[in-house]
């Protein structure tokens, strides 16, 4: 039997990272594909493709997309400041229908490749925040992804895997270790520098260093000097 | 009263056009939103701008993203030839995903504006080939886009809108001259040269040219001397 493929959407943080080694532990040839959307914490591109290839996936794509021209976003809108404290809603991190789109285009790339299995790290933290991370938003998905597709019209369906959605940012630290990932590779904070030095006080960093502690495990995120984290 | 915003998905071809005319005659403010993906037939990205001014839209934008490194389809893969008759199932020239990737892009850009509207030029005479020209996949994207959004999931829900859906060819030609449409300005060939002209071979403009001839109006179409429809 010929090995399945697989479309995993990887930004180069904890949690998209934690997917790749999942769907690679299942066995699927995995096809990565992330995006360069004018986002400000630009450290994470490079990070993506390093762990691509560390994680051996097959291929890595980088899709270049003007998301910034539609503003309305702290992560994209460089007049919006990124929050240090996680406020009450929806986070002014979140990019309008960001999710969507990347699902979109994974599902186009998927096509191509005749993949039928696409894999994306949404998870239960973000949930409280974010409307496309939410499980009825990732079913939603997979039933428009046969409707909308030449092989889910003829009845060669899509599936659309969120393996992290019931699972803590503890779980999935832990469940990454096990599956041998280095996270001291991936870059989560929303304004990290330019060498992917992470600030330690934006609600990504925040949460991602709450998850390595209440896993028992040390954080080997590499810090900014200015961070809160910081140790030497 | 406040002008209800909607955001209009404005290829420069025939169809796009007539749904803009139908929108701005609803009274919506229109923002058009056309997609340079490395299509062969730029000639509609130029033709978009021009009919979007005529046309009195408040905005137009282009969003510029790499689909041609995903592949498949003849619109996009030089390798690929544009075929001149027109097969059974889905054709060559569909875009893997094309529509669900376009309406994301509508979605995050009518968030940021706050329209709650989304126009598309899909309709019956692409429902037997395109997937995701169907009224199922439609009224998904509906569903999904309530799901997928800050607005939706706070109950301001989103209307994706097909008024082509069920016309003819010749239905949307006349509902369009009704409008003051002036279909010389549109360009829908697959292969239009860089100055517009279409080909009169292609699927696109068989089913152009067939509409104007069953709505009885002489075919204002700019066709190439090469062309079989082209007349002195």
């Amino acid at each position: 039997m010929a090995v399945q493929k697989a479309v995993v959407l990887l930004s180069g943080g904890l949690d998209s990272t934690t997917v790749l080694a999942m769907a690679r532990a299942e066995g699927f040839a995995c096809y990565t594909l992330s995006f360069d959307y004018g986002q400000r914490h630009r450290a994470e591109l490079e990070a993506a493709e390093r762990i691509a290839q560390r994680l051996g996936a097959a291929e890595h794509k980088v899709i270049r997309m003007d998301l910034a021209s539609i503003g309305g976003s702290a992560l994209t809108d460089y007049s919006v400041a990124v929050p240090e404290n996680a406020g009450e809603g929806v986070p002014i991190t979140y990019v309008p229908a960001r999710n969507t789109v990347f699902l979109s285009l994974a599902l186009g790339w998927a096509e191509v490749l005749q993949a039928r299995d696409i894999f994306l790290g949404v998870n239960a933290v973000d949930y409280s925040g974010y409307p496309d991370c939410r499980p009825e938003f990732v079913a939603a998905f997979e039933g428009l992804a046969n409707l909308a597709t030449k092989a889910g019209v003829e009845g060669d369906r899509f599936s659309i895997h969120a393996p992290l959605q019931n699972l803590s940012k503890a779980e999935i630290v832990r469940a990454g270790i096990r599956l041998g990932v280095d996270y001291s590779m991936t870059v989560s904070c929303y304004q990290a520098d330019s060498g992917g030095l992470a600030c330690g006080r934006c609600e990504s960093c925040v949460l991602r260093a709450a998850g390595f502690a209440a896993a028992n495990i040390v954080d080997p995120t590499h810090y900014a000097k200015k961070s809160p984290q910081w140790v030497d």
